[in-house]
């Protein structure tokens, strides 16, 4: 049940440090700061007073703030010393599922990182997929301090940022969501392809897909809700497929066999968590074409 | 180095037969038959012959040329007791790589098969990728023996007009060849794409798919030579995939990571050998088409 | 200003009648029949009460509804002896402008079917362009008078769906709307092509083109409204034309003289006058394409 | 009947200089030169010899290359008072068939350019379209006498080498023409569209276009010749207009009345005359692309 802004208003200070206190992980003392300065008008307001209170924290509570972070895959998480929000958030990335090998692989990186920058890897999983977090892993290793060190603070508020919404609900919510949307189209007849059956997967590997998402399109040709929606879409390539050979022949069209289009695959990459990635299929059962869209 | 046509007209009988008997495998005798005919303007004139003498012969020849065919896969193939043409001609579909659990399942058909209708189950298999294959035996094991005999024959004629055509130079070539072919435009310049790297798979089973070539396309967006051409272009399911973002990040383009285009795959099925399948790709780093061109 | 639905459940019967009694063209009795049948929930149960009326009329009164009717650019509406509706409706065709020529034309074509079927010609105008408008009144002046007699009730009834629902607001309207609307996509930046200037235009001849709406596209590469909207759409023959050219020339790409896309013309025919028609175009400055949206 | 590079090799003097005396204007001295120079191998290396011996030219020469010019529609024309080859070439650009006023304006600005320069205005008029021929006329009078001088001669090398290869047959001809072409697909089909009627206009002005070819594709979806070629394309914005219903209506499909797509107008802009303009069509009835192609 989400909490509504008019009740974080009203509520005591403790009430309001026991519903927002996790925000920003083991740092409780940011949302007491927050508390002094209600009534919000917007949870952008409440999310600008966290952050105020963040930067005019002094060097010892700033530092705390990045070293009290668990790390990606790391021991806390698999002793289960981590907050609740740091255990979902990693297991969407699937760090959860990892191989002995991969487990080992993200130790070491997380060594390295700890030793050479004296604070934990700090990245907003949910903006990533594994490949994405991993490159990321990479080239943050190669970097410098002053820029691991700012950097570090914007993954911070970026976690906080998608915690805080999917927390509060109310007037002027954070951008922290995207989308990936799709539309079929049948040129054939000039009409929305109703009741294609789709499959979003994203691509982990060359040799490995995940599933994401599956629907069926409506009497508009688009699906009911996003494949992707009300959260960040994580920086990976993705593919959608189309069951187009079905629906020609469910439309009783005498297709080859096997057809010259059948399972038709999109694939895509997505580099902005926070944007819209409408990608349409314009199709006839020897064409299609696609485009990012909006 | 292949045999002109006008050689073939000039030589002696032995010489000819020598030459052609193994065209229709152990029935040296269509040759002798064919030899008698000479001199003929065309393969295909040729071709006529050997058919006729096919059809002029008695049940016993006829059906001995049926029952002379080696299996798919079968013991025959394993203990080398097959001529040379069928060893590549089933070693191309893969016929000579299957595992166990493959071969057994093939043996089982293949008694079925000759159990049934008395001949062996006899197929082109230059016509078809593993999959349309294994879905035509099994079609063909719920056929009926007056079917299936006129199947065979069929088949024969296909296999040996490939074997010949390979065979024979000189005006008048049998029509056994189909094209794969390919067209990269790129939009955003009004311009062919040189320099695309692209490969062409035959997608085997849904985790499983094979390299057949690599290409790069040259000044005018084409490939020097068709991807696949000069021989039937098996039944199957492929897919080309081209590298577009290379491509883009070559010209220069500043394009996100990962780019919303990477690698595109075009995925079709091709149903008639003998077709010329021509499929483009129209592109710009966000949007692209194709459609069976001609 | 609209009437609203609550005023009319509440109005007088003579204030009733006042506002509604010009819907059916001379009948005052339909609105008077309707008037006893409130309240009504919909405009849709308003107009079924008053088609309703119709239906129970006796002959006499369901002749007179039709021959009521003033003729197309008739002797009347020159005259000004038609409702203030009529004269609009007639205007909207461009009724109100022939020439000469094309005023006796309609004449002998009036007096012909007034001749042959004993009614006027009635055609709800507003649904029709020039050139659909004179095909129908062709085709129908070869009809039967069983035929026409009907085609004439279904026109007034369109007639006095159109003016109804021009004139009262309210929950439930009646489907006499259809939509032209358009999308500009710019695919060689992967985004909505934002002040692109673009033209609406009914073909009336070969040579004669009509402007109908001016836009420029918005920051989502839509206009703001649709290009038409909120009216039937005439059956007509239309073309978009789009300044690509002065688009990417904005843009600051460096193009040919003359560029190789400049006005982009869309010409695309309208058959069902409340359909949507949504005609993107998505486009480079080397390529575009169309096609019947959703 | 075209002469032959071997004939020209083997011709006296006086043979050669009467057959290419007049590819300069007035300069049969150029070819004289080129006599010398004999044998040519090919086109290339005759025009190579000829633009030597104008570039070996004293001044006077060089000067009276120009000045022997004839101007575009000017007095000499309209007096017949021109080379044959000038006749024809100024034809070409409709220049025979101006209108007192549009003569009088050329008058005018010929008479302008030659007090400015001392030369008269020459342009290779085959390159160019009526607005386009205008547009570099007005531009050109504004320059300077230095680069006036220059694009007089290269202009006159164009024209010399268009007369050129108009002439003379051989190997290694001079690029002196372009092409405009098209292919029409069907993607319901997935098939070359065949007998599509199209036509190909100049569009002269907002209100005036010129046919310029009509065909038919054939099976190949293509017409048998392009629609130009062997010439220069006119720098000039063109408009391919193919029946597109006509085309469905025959394949029996059951189109709206007016169909959605009827006639198909392709604009585009050719800006380089020895390019080649392929522009093809891909379609449905409710959808169509087109790309520059190659």
């Amino acid at each position: 049940m989400p909490l509504t802004l008019s009740a974080l208003n009203e509520a005591s200070d403790s009430e309001f440090v026991a519903a927002l206190g996790a925000i920003f992980e083991h740092a409780p003392w940011v949302a007491e700061a927050a508390a002094q300065r209600r009534p919000f008008a917007s949870v952008e307001a409440l999310f600008a007073a966290m952050r105020a209170a963040v930067e005019a924290a002094d060097e010892a509570h700033r530092l705390a703030l990045l070293t009290g972070h668990p790390e990606l895959a790391g021991r806390a998480a698999r002793a289960g010393r981590i907050a609740a929000d740091s255990v979902a958030e990693q297991a969407s990335a699937g760090l959860d599922r990892l191989s002995d090998a991969e487990y080992a692989r993200f130790e070491a990186m997380n060594a390295r990182y700890r030793e050479t920058f004296r604070i934990p890897f700090i990245l907003c999983v949910k903006r990533h997929g594994r490949a994405s977090l991993l490159r990321n892993f990479e080239k943050r290793l190669a970097s410098s301090p002053e820029i691991e060190r700012r950097a570090a603070e914007v993954e911070v508020m970026r976690i906080a940022a998608i915690r805080l919404n999917a927390l509060v609900e109310g007037e002027g919510s954070l951008k922290t969501t995207g989308r990936i949307s799709t539309h079929v189209l049948d040129t054939t007849r000039g009409k929305p392809a109703a009741g294609v059956e789709l499959e979003l997967h994203e691509i982990i590997s060359p040799t490995e897909t995940m599933l994401i998402a599956k629907a069926v399109t409506n009497s508009d040709g688009r699906t009911d809700a996003p494949l992707i929606g009300g959260r960040p879409v994580p920086i990976a390539t993705y593919e959608l497929r189309f069951a187009l050979g079905d629906h020609y022949r469910r439309l009783g069209l005498d297709l080859p066999e096997p057809p010259f289009l059948d399972v038709v695959p999109l694939r895509f990459g997505v580099s902005d968590p926070e944007g819209h990635f409408h990608v349409p299929l314009v199709a006839t059962p020897w064409s299609y074409q696609t485009y990012r869209g909006s």
